[in-house]
């Protein structure tokens, strides 16, 4: 079994819930069946969504002290951070597993594909999606100001009703817009959003990237 | 604010259960007010409960490499692996918060205290309460077996209700026998015990480690 590295923090309540779904992913009948994992759950990492945020050196240090410490593979459940993933990468020189590849794989075949992230996520889904021929559904203005106020209220540590009538409200306006998947494309959507509250499918990039870890460390 | 190092993966549900105690005791209203944790969950830990296991070692490497990689501070949510807590202690050269005397300190001024936990952990929990002058309520031999198999149950996934139902009875036992408060001397068992199964106190030393961290680290 491979080590896996883990660039944590971005969210902390985030981070939590991606090694939840990465132990439920594992087939294990004793402790030992587990993955190992190293973690850095760094919440001073610079916010990702603030002009001049400087977070991707920060990110490749955390990266090689993994490497140092023994990771041989490394995730990172933040789809705002992975505008980093080339820098990450080529400074620790370790794979990263793509959280953005993933869940854009995980639509399926779907051609309209609705996201939900910070604006600097939904470009990198933006072109991502469009280079793999699918058309982006993505929040209105109005809906992402509403989005980004949501995400602020989780990282808070509220994650009750309001904020989740609030985030079904945000992914019904991208159904409505015709999305025939939606993408929780920001690592703090599933916290406050269920398959249940969605008439299409709901693609939890969290449970792919924790997926994709078990595979390849496995 | 100091950067917290966790031993953890023993077992690696408990390990989770620890990480959210430690967000949810955190004064915090956005990610950079959380503390930054190194963790390494290392699955791998020899079995603390088959005899002949040789953690002490391992536990005290991890540590050293955790210092290593930053972490000013150190906690270890499993009991039975307090046995080492010397060793590491002397290994790494930091402060690893005991969770053990944070149980016991929890348990304010009641005389008879029950404690769950393997039976190493008891022997640590016997000592200890003795020494402060407690009298400690462990589990006759034939709870202790049941209690066992529960951690196993726990330790391959299954918390549902009949491992909540047997350990609730455990805890009862202790209760019948003039427990005046109960210590869940093992991190797996708030996993399936909380303090409403009980009449008397339940003593959670998860989270009263988390409480530690975070007085510790900021």
């Amino acid at each position: 079994m491979k080590i896996l590295g883990v660039l944590g923090g971005m969210g902390p309540a985030a981070t939590l819930d991606f090694l939840a779904k990465l132990q439920a992913a594992t087939p294990a009948a004793r402790d030992q069946d587990h993955l190992r994992v190293l973690m850095d759950l760094n919440p001073q990492v610079p916010d990702r969504n603030v002009e001049g945020g400087a977070a991707g050196p920060v990110l490749a240090e955390m990266a090689v002290r993994l490497r140092e410490a023994g990771a041989e593979v490394l995730a990172m459940p933040c789809n705002t951070a992975h505008l980093h993933a080339e820098e990450i990468r080529a400074a620790s020189g370790l794979p990263l597993l793509d959280l953005i590849d993933l869940a854009i794989a995980a639509a399926g075949n779907a051609r309209r594909i609705g996201v939900l992230g910070t604006r600097l996520a939904l470009d990198l889904y933006r072109t991502r999606l469009t280079a793999a021929g699918r058309e982006p559904i993505l929040p209105t203005e109005e809906a992402q100001s509403a989005f980004m106020d949501i995400l602020y209220r989780i990282k808070s540590g509220d994650t009750g009703p309001t904020a989740r009538a609030l985030m079904a409200a945000c992914a019904g306006g991208l159904e409505q817009r015709g999305a025939e998947a939606i993408i929780a494309g920001c690592t703090e959507v599933p916290l406050v959003l269920s398959a249940d509250d969605l008439a299409v499918p709901l693609i939890d990039g969290s449970a792919e990237l924790a997926r994709a870890c078990v595979a390849a460390c496995r």
